[in-house]
């Protein structure tokens, strides 16, 4: 097995005992992207020389002074739209083109606190908001689309072109693209990953969240950034977990693959002994979807004024229309629908306890389309941002065009560390690409 | 009289009408600050050649090409936690001395595209969050607190060194400088302004808003940014005006000045006309000032772990115990804390309409304290800043020191434009210092 080819979980472990060199790991991703990436277009932006004099840099430190943090010679990658001191963030936008912050990210702060360095910056869509498609394909099948808008960060991990990648959810933008790409990705509760230094859409809804490739890399990078309970995660394990089944509203746009990985799910779950019943939500929660696309418009319209004033020609209609139509909404109505969901965040929360302890959901509707004039459909993604609850997405099977196709668990707001828990007990049952 | 002492929308006009150079209103801001500034330590830094030099090129721009927008010519205070290009931005830090980002602050570059420059930075308590006081002195009376966090942008615009600066709430830290320092504050409905690039803290509550001399000064900066409606603003006038009078659960902390403030201003309308009844919000209102504290704190623990983890010795306790006590909650206790704030700010919107046009209330206890060991007591604010609505802070009197105290009124979630448009007709009754 190549360097490349291990989980962040095994290379963090074989670094830390010495056994493979930062370097060594490096150069592998660095060889894979070589090899895959002018198919992939995962990467905007890398430059190796960086890349291996950083790791480099990281493998001297261990043997004087030992590891930095748990993350010790890890290289993520990062979505265009978070800024990096190491490369340009460019927002796949022409008003951006070679835009070099000053500062890195909160998060890149954290995962470099503690050992990580970032390999390069991942395609996305425009402002991860609309506007232009990122160039990224489909690493299982290049005339498909990887998802989007974290389309980069999703087919690099996917690709095992670097074990670790951040992305961002405001409405279907990192769960999906898991899906698409076969991997493991975690999106916290909102706002218990500081946004700094990412490109704001929605503030209410904005999400940064991380990739891997198994459940085990999504509580490694969940213990970098503290969160709550995650230094003490228990795994309850399968039997006798009460696993919520949500078809949800949406249901009806699940295509035959969706509707398989999510009946292959529960089937798998209850033969190991969970507990799986159909829970349904009431129709409070059937107006969750298309509330997010007006509370994104609704909040977005402050976020895209500076460029909208400063370089008008070069900001994508998509961007232009949030500040001249507003959304066609009148404050009443966002009020109304403000409540709505703010109702819905408390109840579904009050769904867990005794009888539930996670709700096992679709990711996507099925296999990523063909086409790059698409990034899929987030129908299955949308609610839960909305709820600002964790989803925790686990591959589970291919589809009839030999395609990924993964489903998600959630759980209540900060229960991040209870929902990666019952990630890595439930993840070695969904996942049975084998069988599936 | 003087161009600095000129409310920023009597500057505009001149300046537009080419009565006034925007040098000429730079270098009297600026030799008000020579004057003044060495007493009340208002500015963490400015540039005198830098400020002169981008006056006169506005001024061949107006000249040459017009206007670049409605603020030209315009110089601007900035809290020393918004990030500026022009000068360093330092959080009053040790950790953020010298610290120079490459980007404006959203709001910054919003403001610049339309004919406003940046003077310089203002003192703020440390990431306007805790730890360090500003060393800014109450220009009323140097031996008192001009407020914070916001002190110098407060205490600049109070002392007529500049005539708009940025503040920031997450608590009472806009509002009640306002009061301190007897000039004018709008702190919008939260997300209407885009925090992007201003020093994070608690995401659902942190706001900018800005400070003028005179209601109208509020609004020519609210259609700057666009806020909905700003531009069709409506002055309803005072007769008829209907006032919510709020006491609130926290009157009782008002000291003897803020009570006469409050009762004047409502005699005062009252006596214009307007139908000003007292209304009771009910008890679950009366949690929100204790639960902002434990928000703030919930929220704030991601926002500073990025320092914690590369520089904990330079990081103000304040900040660690974020960390590592998480504010002594569980996610159960804080979900119930969450859920009474959304019922509250569904709540208290509901009240607006046919009975209701504006509350008026406490901006702050009474006067300014005496000391530099306290900003003062923001008792009179996290409420409001809980519910998410904008909050027009207004001079009422003078207290038994001499010292300004103000009040506020507020309007409903994106009722901004017409809080403002009743800020307006109500401020020529309310702000009459020579009856107070």
């Amino acid at each position: 097995m190549q360097p490349h080819e291990l989980t962040a979980t095994e290379a963090a472990r074989l670094i830390a005992e010495q056994k493979l060199g930062a370097e060594e790991l490096a150069r592998s991703c660095l060889a894979r992207i070589e090899a895959r990436d002018p198919a992939v277009r995962a990467w905007v932006t890398y430059d190796p020389s960086k890349v291996i004099g950083r790791a480099r840099e990281l493998d001297k430190i261990l043997i004087s002074k030992g590891p930095v943090g748990p993350l010790h010679g890890l290289p993520f990658g990062v979505k265009d739209m978070i800024d990096t001191v190491d490369y340009p963030t460019e927002n796949n936008s022409p008003i951006y083109v070679g835009n070099q912050p000053s500062h890195d990210a909160h998060a890149v702060r954290i995962v470099k606190a503690q050992g990580a360095y970032v390999l390069g910056k991942t395609d996305t869509v425009e402002f991860a908001a609309g506007g232009r498609k990122a160039l990224t394909r489909n690493p299982f099948d290049l005339t498909r689309t990887p998802g989007g808008s974290s389309s980069g960060s999703g087919a690099a991990v996917g690709d095992r072109q670097v074990p670790l990648a951040f992305g961002t959810q405001t409405g279907g933008s990192h769960i999906r693209p898991a899906s698409f790409n076969g991997i493991y990705a975690l999106k916290p509760t909102c706002n218990v990953v500081s946004w700094s230094g990412a490109r704001q859409y929605s503030p209410s809804l904005d999400t940064i969240g991380w990739y891997g490739r198994c459940a085990e890399d999504l509580t490694l990078v969940a213990k970098a950034f503290r969160l709550r309970g995650a230094d003490a995660l228990q795994r309850p394990g399968v039997k006798g977990l009460k696993v919520g089944l949500a078809h949800t509203h949406n249901g009806t746009k699940a295509e035959p693959a969706g509707r398989e990985a999510l009946a292959l799910a529960a089937k798998r779950l209850s033969s190991a002994g969970a507990i799986v019943d159909e829970i349904t939500l009431d129709a409070d929660f059937a107006t969750l979807n298309d509330a997010q696309t007006l509370i994104a418009n609704w909040e977005g319209r402050a976020q895209f004024l500076p460029d909208y004033l400063e370089n008008y020609e070069n900001l994508h209609e998509d961007f232009r229309l949030k500040i001249e139509t507003d959304g066609n909404m009148t404050a009443d109505a966002m009020r109304t629908i403000y409540d709505t969901v703010y109702r819905c965040r408390a109840r579904f929360d009050a769904l867990f306890g005794a009888d539930l302890d996670c709700i096992l959901t679709y990711s996507a509707p099925g296999e990523a389309p063909v086409g790059q004039h698409t990034t899929g459909d987030w129908v299955m993604n949308s609610m839960w941002t909305m709820l600002n609850v964790p989803c925790l997405a686990i591959p589970c099977h291919k589809g009839p065009n030999g395609m990924p196709v993964g489903v998600q668990i959630i759980g209540q707001r900060w229960g991040d560390a209870t929902l990666l828990g019952i990630g890595e007990s439930v993840a070695p049952v969904i996942d049975m690409p084998a069988s599936g």
